[in-house]
């Protein structure tokens, strides 16, 4: 494996490491000493692939959305009805696989933490995307009247509202109860 | 003032010095040494109205609940046709005002932790108080064929969405959007 690779990799294993300890234990309790610890490293290693703790939670972080990211292009690539395509992209941004309950719990400690420090990293990321995907639509899809942005409001808070339910409550909002849910929802904005 | 009242005041004084630091720091930083300097207090006299850092912590979770309790029990005491009580209910338990944003902000953080603890005191409220105002509503209110329970479902997320956006959002989510969203929503499932 090519060194530069190998050096990507491993800060993406760091990463995953510090996803589990801000899951279990919180984002205050993130030390880079802990994070070493969690990902099998001494010190000094860890230091070699991030010079701050800073510099590794906000790669950690960005790597939620990079990952999230990277599912919704491959559903973008397969192509498909409209109302199909929308339907899978909103299904993978929750948490309705153990691997994705991880990212979603990190998300939201994430967004607590930028709440507290009066950042806005990544807070609005659900909307916009929303939007976008909601105005690029072909014409004569959603139903006649109504207000685009004004849906993308609802359809946000809706998305980010399962993902928080479901984080809490699996047994009740599984993936099937999740699909259910939003199939009505879009059906109720969409043509047919 | 009799000497109960004042304990119990007291200790109120107390839960809202621990929903400063909370909102401000996080959960893991409001140890009773902290909230003691936040509220004024010596740590011995904090120890007279909580025994424990986890009495103080569950009381000031329970306040919050309480709360927006009280407000809700007004808003039914002042009755009025079935969809304005219902929006009204619903508005309260959104972050619209700038006291309900800590109540908010330090909810979402209870959460977290009980995320991270494994216990689920009052994740599940929102959602069980929707399905109970749904249900309660008089016979052909609702639109012909609704599931109530998926509605309750799909308007708890939105309230909880609504209220993590406006936290982070509060000049694009202001009161008379969120009002707009609702509105709109519950147009869509109230006959009329």
């Amino acid at each position: 494996m090519p060194k530069q690779v190998d050096h990507e990799k491993r800060r993406r294993q760091i990463a995953e490491a510090t996803w589990r300890l801000i899951s279990t234990e919180g984002i205050e309790q993130a030390t880079v000493r802990k994070i070493a610890q969690e990902a099998g490293l001494s010190l000094g290693a860890l230091r070699h692939y991030f010079a701050t703790q800073d510099e590794l939670l906000r790669f950690s972080m960005e790597l939620v959305s990079e990952r999230a990211q990277q599912r919704i292009t491959t559903i973008f690539e397969q192509g498909g009805p409209p109302k199909q395509v929308l339907l899978d992209v909103l299904l993978e941004v929750l948490p309705y696989k153990e691997e994705y309950q991880l990212e979603m719990s990190v998300w939201f400690q994430f967004m607590m933490a930028a709440y507290r420090s009066k950042t806005d990293t990544g807070t609005d990321d659900i909307f916009r995307m929303c939007l976008v995907l909601l105005e690029r639509l072909p014409a004569g899809t959603l139903r006649d009247g109504i207000d685009v942005r004004l849906e993308a409001e609802r359809l946000a808070a809706l998305i980010d509202g399962l993902a928080f339910h479901a984080l809490f409550r699996p047994e009740r909002l599984t993936k099937d109860r999740l699909k259910t849910i939003l199939v009505h929802h879009l059906n109720t904005i969409f043509q047919s």
